[in-house]
């Protein structure tokens, strides 16, 4: 068996045919693989399941074991441990890094799950269980598809190199150092990822830029103490008012950021951007039904689209003090916290966003209380993909051989703080080419993949790295 | 044995110094079962705990039968039942209604406590557990006053009925059908309550008004289910901005409530009783010493004993919603809740302040949620004790009898629900007599009580009834 690069066309097709025709062999395998990986409650966020983290990282590295990758370790970080593997036997041809996560979100509220979060059931068309889509089938795919080149050619048609982290829905706190640290290792043309998303089951879509993030937590303290309301209140500030009217202050009546030099720095996108966007197939009907909102609220000038690829945004992810449970507890709590998370557009430095927020919550600060903000390492700038970059053509060209139709050029309003550790620490630009879409809940009760796009990923990735080994050999003849 | 209004005075001193002196013979077996009543809990708000309640309220029984009161039974209601006992043997003499309540606060945040809320402990002159001074220490030495009459002297001076009831921290919602019931059974000249609490430790206090209560809940809705904070942030309002925003708009900056007509009808005070107020032994720094607060905060223009007792507050119990837990999670929350208590003067109508602060919130509503609120029937007026009753004089003249000074008169902040009950339902005005003191952290971690209280409090109550009997007899010679 040979790679496209060393063999005449038709053998080389032959080759991929096999390779589509053994995944297609394992379709039922393959999702029970999924059934496997996501029953594990890999919550790296919950200290209490730091042993399930470790379990499924030696889930995954078993499987990469089994798929017949050269070398296969666990890279132990300060937190949890990434996963790395490799092929390498590609001479000539070019190297990618495929990223993903194997950490999944906390699954509360888990009252409003309607199957149990890490039994992971089939109904119908779909899968649901928590982390299926974000990123566990996403990301497993992808050890599937080399292990289905090593069993059908004995080799893969470029250099392959893995790196699944268990950090991701954390922030990534360690894997910059990781990175840093192994930076000889992981040397790559350019990062290819598991992680990320399409907009839309319908039409395949690239996504081009994601949003950044910067993260913080603050805590407003009154009495030393819990209080009883009826004795006490009136005579001290209640830390629950203090906190409402700090929030409060944090958007004007515009939907806008009322944070002092927010937008500094933002880059307004040109008339032909903002057109493009306003071109795709989008309502904002259709939204408000996917999401049960009752209309469509923000920053005022912009489109829903918009606001959500190319806009920043300061959202609140957890607001709580006092009594929250059933019936009636008169206290007057002697705290208040919030947790904060800003979505970071070009322009604007995570690190400068956190200190704005932190100076307008001690400028606008209510008596009788005092203030506590905890700055989190869970920060990124915002990312663009170049638009003549190789990685990305054979990402389009891929997805309309498979789809039968040409990608929308799309934007991500989430964030994944690696693309920053990726181009900064190594120079590696990152392609998203997951196969997870947009509506599966995921971060959400009922989380859910379409199983169909388990198959439809399986050949993608085979397609493009046969597609990307032609391309680079047509670019640049190798030995 | 015979009462005061039979013996000549030196039997009946004699008799009220044997009572005391079996008190006294008693004290460590009367704080060995409070630890015993103590370790119930009776926690009223929280379902599960039903089965507490109940044994809470068996045992109280038990404890009433075995004082030898003549009648004890179990009232059941539509919630937690209520104890009732009597004693009827007086004749001639006044007929008081004791008051006070067996269950207690939910313990939370349990974190926070340094001993186990439901092992009652003692740490020097203290002991520690939930509902040790609010409710179980107040109300226990009633019975065991009952108990050493009996014991001593074979009968009480005056008549007595016990209505002790399981439903105070909820609100006393099915008190009042339960009393208009059995109005006949609880016909009293007054009511005595054994809830309540003296100001200080320091010097006797005779609380002559408590604040009423309206109390509320309200949701605010955006999506259907929760939402990525970074795919869909900047797309829908979130509820934690929106309710942030709806809090922050029930005060004004000089710390008013800035409900429309939430003042109207409050009943100003005389410059008198304003310079009484100021008279009284009370500083704000001792204040902040006690309670750790950075300051005290409120309605601008009145003191701080002003604010707590006769001015009418509007407090956050809880605010929630989203992610609270250990870490992160970039969630845009469907709905964030709120907890909200009002306490109030004379002049205000508890249905009609919750009526205009429903209103005020769906004036006030942001675009792109929803609201629900869901008023409480934990509602009660303020509440008054006539300058001349005879049981407030005669608590004046207990008082001073055993702490060797005249008693304070002072406000609550609080509210006791049951005073309107009692008042609309049954005639009756309503003394306290508590001998919990307001600094024993009740509704907060580490609620404790003065151990001494037990016995100044059982020799108070022996006293009383004594005492009641003799003035009874003089003011208007019976039978």
């Amino acid at each position: 068996m040979s790679g496209p690069s060393e063999a005449p066309a038709d053998t080389a097709q032959t080759a991929l045919a096999q390779v589509l025709a053994v995944l297609k062999a394992r379709a039922d395998s393959s999702l029970a693989e999924l059934i496997e990986f996501a029953s594990l409650p890999s919550i790296s966020a919950q200290s209490q399941h730091a042993p399930d983290m470790q379990r499924a990282a030696e889930w995954l590295a078993s499987r990469l074991r089994q798929a017949g990758l050269s070398t296969v370790e666990l890279w132990p970080t300060a937190g949890h441990p990434a996963v790395y593997a490799e092929w390498l036997g590609a001479k000539g041809a070019p190297t990618i890094l495929v990223y993903g996560h194997y950490d999944v979100q906390p699954p509360d509220p888990l009252e409003r799950w309607k199957t149990p979060p890490f039994t992971p059931t089939v109904v119908g068309e779909r899968i649901y269980g928590r982390g299926v889509s974000d990123d566990k089938a996403p990301l497993l795919l992808t050890v599937q598809v080399a292990d289905a080149y090593l069993a059908a050619t004995g080799r893969l048609p470029v250099n392959v190199k893995f790196l699944f982290e268990g950090e991701e829905e954390m922030g990534s706190a360690h894997l910059p150092a990781l990175v840093a640290e192994r930076a000889e290792r992981l040397g790559a043309d350019f990062v290819l990822s598991a992680d990320g998303g399409m907009w839309s089951a319908e039409t395949p879509s690239l996504t081009v830029s994601a949003r950044g993030i910067a993260a913080l937590e603050f805590t407003v303290r009154g009495p030393a103490k819990d209080l009883h309301s009826g004795r006490h209140g009136g005579s001290v500030h209640n830390p629950l008012h203090a906190i409402a009217t700090l929030v409060a202050s944090l958007h004007d009546e515009r939907g806008q950021v009322a944070v002092d030099g927010f937008y500094d720095g933002v880059e307004e996108r040109t008339p032909e951007q903002r057109h493009s966007t306003a071109q795709l197939p989008f309502s904002d009907e259709a939204y408000l039904i996917q999401t049960g909102a009752p209309s469509v609220y923000g920053e005022e000038g912009f489109g829903t689209l918009e606001r959500q690829w190319h806009r920043p945004t300061l959202e609140l992810n957890g607001l709580w003090g006092g009594y929250t449970g059933e019936g009636s507890k008169t206290v007057l709590p002697s705290e208040a916290h919030a947790k904060v998370t800003c979505r970071l557009v070009p322009g604007q430095d995570p690190a400068r966003i956190s200190a704005l927020i932190e100076a307008h919550l001690q400028a606008h600060l209510p008596p009788g209380v005092t203030l506590e903000v905890r700055l989190s390492d869970h920060q990124a700038r915002a990312y663009h993909l170049p638009p003549d970059h190789l990685g990305g053509q054979v990402a389009r060209q891929v997805l309309a051989e498979v789809y039968g139709q040409a990608p929308l050029e799309v934007g991500m309003g989430g964030s994944i703080p690696v693309l920053e550790t990726f181009l900064g620490t190594l120079g590696l630009h990152t392609v998203f080419f997951s196969f997870a879409v947009g509506d599966e809940d995921i971060h959400a009760p009922n989380e859910f993949f379409r199983i169909a796009r388990l198959a439809q990923g399986q050949e993608s990735w085979a397609r493009y790295w046969w597609n990307l080994a032609e391309s680079a050999a047509q670019q640049e003849p190798r030995a």
